[in-house]
């Protein structure tokens, strides 16, 4: 039982946290047309347009059982589907039922599910089978997809009547609503839509991390999203919002790695250091963003008690000690020693908490603790090579989080940076998250020009192998790899991916 | 385009039915216990139940991926379930992708319903498949079912939590709401009972002939379900409602076989002579029922208008000669013939109608068409083996329809129809609705006790071979006998099947 004054406190956070729900805007629209797709070898996503045919040819046509199209509504959104379902026959004597499938890459609405080796959940797989008893009748699917492509299957009506498919039309959904003035940077412009779709679709009445699947708010994922809030949608409640929800769902005192709204606000099982570290640098960056002082006065003292606690837990003789059973991430690569990473995470956390109690004006000094693990970081630096080598292994991480703690001079980061990358042995960045932490290291190092063109030919490589919106993984030569072993789970619009449209404002 | 007169009589007829739409009362049940059946070949339903357990013990029973239960709510019935889908575990962090299947019989919930030879939509198999984002939550199930079982199929969620069903419960509707008296006649206690619950669950807001599937609003199942009305649950107004939905929804001057209520009323564009016939005789014993005579002045003109134009375009000389590519349905038989059974109809009907005239006080008079088809019936019969041939075919249909007739006395009638039965040559009744007017047969011409007995036979048959409603179709010794030739699309609560209630009160 945590004390009375605390669970008041939480209760108080959450109840500041639900007054914050945003108003979602709704915005229908209707596909273009209709297509199909043939596997192509030679194409990232693996299959090719082939034809595609106006709406108008679709409207005028019956569907019998076994029909089967796509449409598409060019783009992705987050939202709902409805349709008019109309049906002629000589007797319109039976129900329909219905198969839809939501796709965000054409594999979603091709390839087969099933068999799956995925090792989360099946059940997120984005199809829908629906009956209809009464014919003609309004559809409305009640769930919320991710899609830019639906797949349309009349699995079963009587040979009696024939059904037709009109006024289809996606309602997307968001709670970015400013309009952002598009970048004027040369080869950057798609590049910069796309970002801003991204986040765009996981904005909802919590930054989620990916509309498609989770659809929570990770601790991880609401600091790039904050980032790009700041300099785009502007929607800074929503920031506010999420931190009193971490602020109001604390187990055992620690702000745990995510959260569900729904059905009420509630914490998943997971915790990682990494991510609670960060919960200092968003209340940060929140503060420096809004000039919301009151927040961080009321946050503070998490932020501290965050600080000690972890250092306690993880700390020995200045150098990050793994515990067992407790989650770091970083990034998802199985292979990847996070020592030196999180001693910079740790680094990057006192750093920011330190700024944060001058701008507050609280009196906290964790300079003692700054300068204990920055030591504890140097015995990480190889001089000779100029790069990070964490018990032999040198990695992109490790590199990235120690320029974000910056404990060297800044060109020093970057060469570091720079090293690893061309290192043909280090380990890489796997998701988008860990390059961004990359990015963010050169950027923040000075080396804004290595910065964008990394971004280029990063989120550039996305946007040229077919992404409509960032994806959650992305190995630039194998569409097929997944953090789950099945990339019909990956998520197709994820929050951490979508920094590349802060990179080209600050 | 029919007269403008016609148009504002029938949107009248139309007003007045939906004017009487009755409310409908919901009954709220748990299930009993939880099931599981092996298949059993010495058992007529296929499958013999070999455990049980209470529900208590599946309400402690946590649930994976491939979880699999049935429960039992010991009856049949109308209506909708719902649940409380409760999750548990380190992270509920999926959807849960459910499928329910509703069982009016055992087969419905252990046997596989693909592939199917079916040649009606295969879409009215009682399935769903439901994904319930989150968790937990309550589960309504929208659309309505007819059931006793329902399965509960796990087909995924995250192997993070499990899931648990809490507050399983029916939610059972009708416009059935009178307490009817339970007959007291040695050993016909449960049959009235199950003949009694048959008809409560199809009487919605029409007296729908089997609420499983087509959920339709057939006028020779309405004859039969007014005539049990009006001695158990006697909702005169919905029979007066279903007149004036036929009456509403004439095309081209006939009234049809059957309607839909929804989306709006609407005839499908099914038409059959014998069942026009006996729109005649619906009215009329709704009159009698109910002394409203008022009803049967407004829609009498419609009878007559039905007479005689059946009787320009089917009879010749005195004798119904069948037209190419008309329905005369009398039965699922395919080697019927017909002629006798419609040449019957005919004369039961205008004796209908003359008898209507009689009470509503409206001068009309067939009776010389009445002795015109007399005659033409009358060269079916075969005075030396004491029954009627139909084109060298002896039936109980043929035998039944002449019985209803009543063209010889009736000692006669009953004689030919028994001869009939003890033939093992003749065309047997092959659903309940022909078996209905073999018995009706007797019992108008006096055979009382010859009728109960088979209907004790007949009707206690089911029961014995495990029937909570009467079926649709049934065949003492083949359970996979189907009209439509897959057994999983038979309707196991079939308003045509409910007449032993009359029989047992008249």
């Amino acid at each position: 039982m945590a004390p009375a004054e605390t669970f008041q406190e939480s209760s108080s956070f959450l109840s500041d946290a639900q007054a914050l729900i945003p108003k979602l805007v709704y915005t229908d629209e209707e596909p273009l047309e209709t297509v199909s797709f043939e596997p192509d070898d030679t194409v990232f996503l693996r299959h090719r347009r082939v034809a595609q045919d106006p709406m108008s040819v679709h409207e005028e046509t019956w569907y019998s059982t076994g029909a089967d199209f796509i449409v598409d509504f060019e783009g992705h959104r987050t939202g709902y589907l409805s349709f008019d379902l109309d049906a002629q026959g000589i007797n319109v004597d039976s129900p329909a039922r219905l198969r839809l499938t939501f796709g965000e890459v054409p594999a979603d609405v091709v390839e087969e599910f099933y068999p799956s080796k995925s090792w989360i959940s099946t059940s997120w797989f984005p199809y829908e089978v629906i009956s209809v008893d009464e014919l003609p009748q309004k559809v409305q699917i009640k769930r919320r997809h991710a899609f830019r492509y639906v797949r349309f299957q009349v699995l079963e009506i009587s040979p009696k009547f024939k059904v037709r498919f009109h006024n289809i039309k996606s309602h997307a959904v968001t709670s970015a609503t400013n309009h952002v003035k598009p970048v004027d940077l040369d080869g950057f412009e798609v590049i910069d839509q796309v970002g801003l779709r991204t986040l765009r679709d996981c904005m909802q009445t919590v930054y989620e991390d990916g509309p498609r699947r989770d659809r929570r708010l990770w601790l991880g994922d609401l600091r790039l999203q904050a980032l790009v809030n700041y300099v785009t949608f502007q929607n800074n409640d929503l920031v506010k919002r999420c931190l009193y929800l971490f602020a109001g769902l604390q187990v055992d005192g620690k702000i745990m790695a995510c959260l569900y709204e729904r059905p009420r606000p509630a914490t998943s099982g997971d915790y990682i250091v990494d991510y609670e570290l960060l919960f200092v640098v968003t209340l940060l960056e929140y503060v420096q963003a809004t000039q919301d002082t009151a927040t961080g006065l009321r946050l503070f003292p998490i932020c501290r008690q965050i600080l000690t606690r972890t250092l306690h837990d993880h700390i020995r003789d200045g150098l990050f000690t793994p515990q067992p059973e407790v989650w770091y991430f970083i990034d998802w690569q199985e292979q990847l020693d996070r020592q030196a990473s999180i001693q910079g995470v740790f680094i990057f956390a006192l750093k920011a908490a330190q700024q944060l109690g001058k701008l507050i004006n609280v009196n906290v000094d964790y300079s003692k603790e700054i300068q204990e693990l920055t030591q504890g970081a140097m015995s990480f630096f190889d001089t000779d090579k100029g790069v990070f080598v964490c018990n032999g292994q040198v990695s992109w991480a490790s590199q990235a989080w120690m320029g974000m703690a910056q404990i060297l001079p800044a060109e020093k980061h970057v060469q570091a940076i720079l090293s690893a990358i061309e290192d043909p042995n280090a380990i890489k960045a796997n998701t988008p998250y860990s390059y961004h932490y990359v990015l963010e290291a050169l950027h923040r190092n000075d080396a804004k020009q290595q910065c964008l063109a990394l971004a280029k030919t990063y989120f550039g490589g996305m946007v040229d192998r077919g992404a409509d919106t960032f994806w959650e993984a992305y190995s630039e030569n194998d569409s097929l790899f997944s953090p789950y072993h099945d990339v019909h789970n990956n998520s197709f619009c994820h929050a951490w991916s979508c920094t590349v449209s802060w990179f080209l404002r600050v």
